[in-house]
């Protein structure tokens, strides 16, 4: 393992569950931690989310041969800045956001002359905070890394071995187009999730009562989605607009092209449709990407 | 239990499952299954999904006391008059299919004089066919039953006995209630799934592989919802038109809203909905509609 010393700048989901699949993992590495809220701070500390919680941000990655920093994308520049002063000239700074572009953009103005590469865990639960995370978050999971122009073949190398060491599988490529893909299988799901529960709990003529009784026809799925942190989404959209906005154009002509054969009761074409999306599923859990027990194993606790 | 005799038509997932929840839960209940698809019958017997199961149709319903067609809701009236010619005067005839005004009516019209009470259980799976049924599919679930105006007393009291000791919660309303929430919370959802999966399958920018290996990013959920059967869901959006057409408009101005809020920068009402929907989400766990384990419990298998 090339790293001795990783800093872990944010203390959520993603970044718990980094610590702790350090001490799982990687065992001879040191992990220092650091979240901008004390309250956090404290659980990390009862948690062990890293070995040591720093109460200043600049001291956490002091000494650090990495740096993740893992608070939302838009709130990278803040904690850019704020850690600074305390860089060693030769770690990598990376991090863990859902926006490649603004932020990699971001990190390099911040920090000019360091080693700045940009990384995406495809990786999560609806669940935030310090308690949310676990060890095995990134076991079978992609990691993208979206290196600049210019960023060292060795700092690349090393920061791969670090996800491949977390129990990820690792792609680089660059990060436009990372912000692409990630608008059609993150973003707009998402999107999608929170606007369908938002349409549905301000219905008048089904009450929200109704609507949780009868979830279980489809709607639940999406309120799992639309249950993730307002936050961190909330500056996905705004720091990948562009992708986003494009997908959702797709994705709303698609939508019109639906309602259109609804009305003209054409059968054909839905059959037709709703028989290729089969195809995608079977490809997915083929490669292990998702639980291939019905309706995602809910039924083994019954 | 007030049934002796109970005919299951349409052996796949639905019923299936009420064939092996009436042997776990009414042993003492005589069940006879029929599907139009020899091979189906042949598996059903194999599976053991009903005591006998008939090569006809009317021979199926010959002395039922309950007769349950569980097929497409566009196949629902052929159902109802390839079982005519069998049919008991005093047996009713009831159904689990997701549209109710459309298929009330239409098993009315072929059976008139007879019990008709449709029901739907709002329970299911993403696999559909013989061997997707399980006996606990109506645990915990919800069972609508919308009798028409002059069903009799006894006999709707005896169909939700009927579906309480199969160990669902009962409600009745009206047809036209029935279509609207389930157009909400089943019928929409499967038609945004499908065609967001529709929509990522066709991109000339993202690859399918791409879309497939970073799923877990959201997308995923989608896929087990348009991984569901085609015919049947096809029959849904064409049986429940108008509900569907008038939900779709809802969510078509909310995602326009969704849009303009991204175009504008408006962090603010983003985060204003991303908050609310949480909520939604807590009164489906507090009400045991879903797997309150993070992520569907899926890293429970890691």
């Amino acid at each position: 393992m090339p790293f001795d010393r990783v800093a872990i700048i944010g203390l959520g989901l993603l970044g718990g569950s980094i610590g702790l699949a350090v001490r799982e993992h990687l065992p001879d590495v040191t992990t220092v931690g650091y979240d901008a809220d004390p309250d956090v701070r404290e659980r990390a500390r009862e948690l062990g989310l890293a070995q040591t919680i720093a109460d200043d941000p600049a001291d956490a990655v002091r000494g650090a041969d990495l740096v993740v920093l893992c608070v939302p994308v838009g709130a990278m520049r803040a904690a850019a800045e704020a850690i600074a002063t305390g860089l060693s000239p030769d770690a990598i700074v990376s991090d863990v956001g859902s926006a490649k572009q603004r932020v990699g953009k971001a990190l390099a103005e911040t920090l000019p002359g360091h080693h700045v590469i940009p990384a995406h865990p495809v990786a999560g639960t609806e669940q935030s905070g310090p308690e949310a995370g676990f060890a095995s978050l990134f076991h079978q999971r992609w990691c993208i890394i979206t290196p600049p122009d210019g960023a060292e073949d060795a700092k690349l190398a090393a920061l791969v071995e670090f996800w491949r060491a977390l129990g990820s599988t690792v792609e680089v490529m660059d990060a436009e187009h990372h912000d692409m893909v990630l608008a059609v299988t993150s973003h707009i799901p998402h999107l999608i999730a929170y606007t369908i529960v938002g349409t549905a709990s301000d219905l008048e003529e089904v009450t929200r009562s109704e609507v949780i009784k009868y979830s279980a026809g489809g709607f639940r799925d999406f309120t799992r989605i639309a249950a993730s942190d307002p936050t961190m989404w909330r500056d996905v959209f705004l720091h990948n607009k562009d992708a986003v906005l494009e997908m959702m154009k797709r994705f709303e002509a698609d939508l019109c092209a639906m309602r259109e054969a609804i009305e003209a009761d054409d059968g054909e074409s839905m059959f037709d449709l709703f028989s290729r999306t089969r195809a995608i599923r079977r490809g997915i859990l083929e490669q292990g990407q998702d639980d291939a027990r019905p309706d995602f194993g809910r039924h083994d606790h019954d």
